[in-house]
């Protein structure tokens, strides 16, 4: 197939492919004086058309953004994650991995390379930024330039499992990296390994389970002394790889479980805690009092990803509406079932916190919205089909939500917490995050007060170009990263 | 100020600013397999905005394109020049030169660098690719990287003259480039002084003259024993400068002059043919046939660029209106006139031919061109306010003209001819240019058989983001510089 074939890959959401530097963006409004660090971003971006028309847009090549915050200037620049799969189809000038995670679509000639895209999530632990992507190890890249330094990390060669999750967590107390990877001995295993690597990036903790069924995983909670995954019905068939499907499908038979254990132990405490059909694919935040766990995540009746094959029924939009859930179960009760909690009635996606709070107490959350009474003026919608024109902030103590809307000829990609220092209080600093201006066929990155979203906008930083919709984004301040 | 004061700095007209690669940009239709080779081009895209209201598009630094043609791809990559004013404006994160090419109002602090933006035009001779302004000496670039080699090229120290003009021209029987300064001694000055180098690189010929007016000169002509310039009313006075204006002002109570000499000479065989009030900045060729020479340029009764201040009256645009004319002079006989013929009606500007032919009899030139019957759909204007729709081919024999016109939401870039092999014949090969796709904020590039213009592209090359109106276009066939 050629990129003009397919919805997915015109307009606003034709890849974008180039490489770009850009010294001093044009800021409109006014930079805050302590906003000094590096935003990271990555976006799913082929680089060859994909050789299979059910392919789907999470397969893209993984493609980073870095705005270098200084005061009163930010720089820019974005660059290809050079992954083996990257490599490989860079040099014969053509897609040679097949569909989406399915191995046996590919060509015979990269069978021994990781197919790994590196296009989800960016992390920097121990002094190493990690470009990441669920189905493979993380690809470390350099934090300045974002060249490629390692294309296949293994903190070591300690990484026994083939994959690691693309939303590793870092205790701020202890200053450790945690992750897992699922699919751990390959594609369909029902195995899950996690890590944990310590404040210097050695590997301190190792432990292998099984999953009741294999669903995706792609993201987890952290608390101060557990981790708990949530197993949903995006199954993973080898039998339908074979027939040349994606990876997943969606199976609306079959119920959730919520699988808790101790952090440092072999992963033979691990309880599994039922749950109804549902859609859930990213943590808010997660943190125990005493025997009591609590998991915040953007939870759906039915399917989110339209373009995911649907096993038992036709996709239905209204079903994929995410709202912040509360997940809780006591370890000191005998339950085999968990909780839940509607915590607020606007849709969302991609939640965010001030990461000082991972896996602790908290009360501060974001996320972009949909607002439905504020829809888009015009039919160009994002990936997924859902149009985010709204970043939200919610309080928990109050259940108080405020909100900043965009204006209806553009759409918000995920927001980003920014700390106004190392000690400010929780929630006390800027969102940022990227606008796409669709009339102008433009990216801009907004500044808002985090307590003052409903005030719009401090800084407009304007890009001349388009930036394709991302997936998820990264904060690294100034007294952990120094900027050159 | 800052962009967004400017009319001439919104929408379309903003500056880009950023530097970037791409590999194998997408393509509809078929490449023509003999068409390999580097496609440079230059656009003037300001780093930082102008420090004074009445700066124009042409002050914009340097930022050249380079499409590499190899069978069946096309890589993309754009930088800026680093002149030493990029360069201590990029550090300065701020603009220190002042208007166009008024050192009066520069920074202090930049009083001994070069004010050159290497933003007009390039060429590629013996060797080395020049970018090039003509207030400046040339400043050399890695035909493949475009990275600056040598912010103030002197060929080996022997260009005495402080500037050196963007159109030089290589003489296709011995491989010389001829070219000239103008302004020689610094800014208002009325000298002049041509420079031939060989066929290695090294100048065989330099020669002082002065002109009767300090105007722009910015073209020449090049036949097998005469060069020949046209001095036009776009005049240079020290007093206006000090007053903080830009470098010319148009002074339509001035005729024009057409000088000519011989090549080689010592310039005292310089001969003046007056002329009427006339704007004619570009030569398509000029040649010679005995003692007659002829010199072909786009001509207009009245001032082309509204930016440039008129001393006597207002703009007018349809004074603007260029034509291809053909000057002629007799060498033999004792006129102190030159004789003009328009030879076609259509309205054109940046004339070009097949470069074989540079000094040569010839009979086939190409040229954007307005046609006032298609006009644009829509507000948006190119920045000299003239929309170009069409490329034109002239061959003189019959004076026949054949088009090429876009659609009424895009307009053209100037075009550049590729001959399809060393030896074909004079016009036959390729035709190719960027188009400006208004309602997408982006351009391709096309590519049309020169032959067969009305049958329109045999290929679209399409980039994912604008280029700015460019100034010249310069191709370099795969044998002269290899592609990698």
């Amino acid at each position: 197939m050629n990129f003009e074939e397919s919805p997915m890959f015109r307009g606003w959401a034709a890849p974008f492919r180039a490489e770009l530097s850009s010294q001093d963006l044009e800021v409109e409004g006014e930079l805050p004086a302590d906003l000094v660090g590096s935003f990271y971003r990555v976006q799913p971006d082929f680089l060859y058309p994909p050789t299979h028309a059910n392919d789907v847009p999470f397969n893209g090549d993984g493609h980073v953004s870095l705005f270098r915050f200084t005061p009163g200037h930010v720089d820019f620049r974005c660059r290809y994650v050079r992954t083996q799969r990257f490599k490989a189809q860079q040099a014969a000038r053509k897609a040679l991995f097949g569909t989406y995670r399915n191995r046996f679509t590919d060509d015979p000639s990269v069978e021994h390379l990781s197919g790994g895209t590196a296009n989800t999530n960016l992390i920097y632990h121990a002094g190493r930024l990690f470009a990441m992507k669920e189905d493979s190890p993380p690809v470390q890249i350099d934090p300045h330039t974002l060249e490629t330094l390692d294309d296949y990390y293994t903190f070591d060669g300690k990484l026994q499992s083939l994959t690691f999750t693309a939303h590793p967590k870092i205790d701020p107390i202890t200053g450790e990296m945690v992750g897992f990877g699922y699919e751990a001995r390959g594609n369909g295993t029902d195995d899950v390994a996690f890590y944990g690597t310590d404040a210097s990036g050695k590997v301190n903790w190792e432990a292998w389970i099984k999953v009741p069924y294999v669903g995706m995983l792609h993201d987890f909670a952290l608390t101060t002394n557990h981790v708990a995954l949530l197993v949903i019905p995006y199954t993973a068939d080898l039998e339908r790889m074979r027939q040349g499907h994606i990876h997943f499908a969606w199976d609306s038979s079959l119920p959730t479980w919520l699988g808790v254990m101790r952090r440092g132990g072999d992963g033979s405490d691990l309880r599994w805690y039922k749950g109804p059909l549902r859609c859930a694919t990213h943590v808010m935040n997660a943190y125990e009092v005493g025997s009591q766990l609590f998991i915040d995540m953007d939870m759906a009746p039915g399917s989110q990803f339209p373009f995911v094959p649907s096993l038992h029924e036709v996709f239905d939009p209204t079903e994929a509406h995410g709202r912040i859930t509360r997940l809780k179960v006591d370890l000191a009760e005998p339950a085999e079932t968990y909780e839940m909690e509607v915590m607020y009635g606007e849709v969302c996606v991609l939640p965010r916190i001030d990461e000082r709070y991972w896996s602790l107490p908290y009360n501060v959350g974001f996320a972009p919205v949909m607002d439905f009474t504020k829809p888009l003026d015009g039919a160009r919608l994002s990936v997924t089909g859902l149009v985010i024109n709204t970043w939200a902030r919610f309080d928990h103590d109050q259940r108080k939500v405020t909100t900043y809307s965009c204006d209806n000829v553009s759409s918000l990609q995920e927001c980003c917490f920014v700390p106004r220092s190392r000690t400010a209080r929780e929630g006390a600093g800027y969102l940022i995050g990227i606008v796409n201006r669709y009339l102008e066929d433009r990216c801009d990155l907004l500044v808002l007060d985090a307590e003052h979203l409903d005030a719009g906008p401090l800084a407009t930083v304007r890009l001349p170009h388009r930036l394709r919709n991302g997936i998820h984004t990264h904060w690294v301040p100034d007294w952990v990263l120094p900027v050159r």
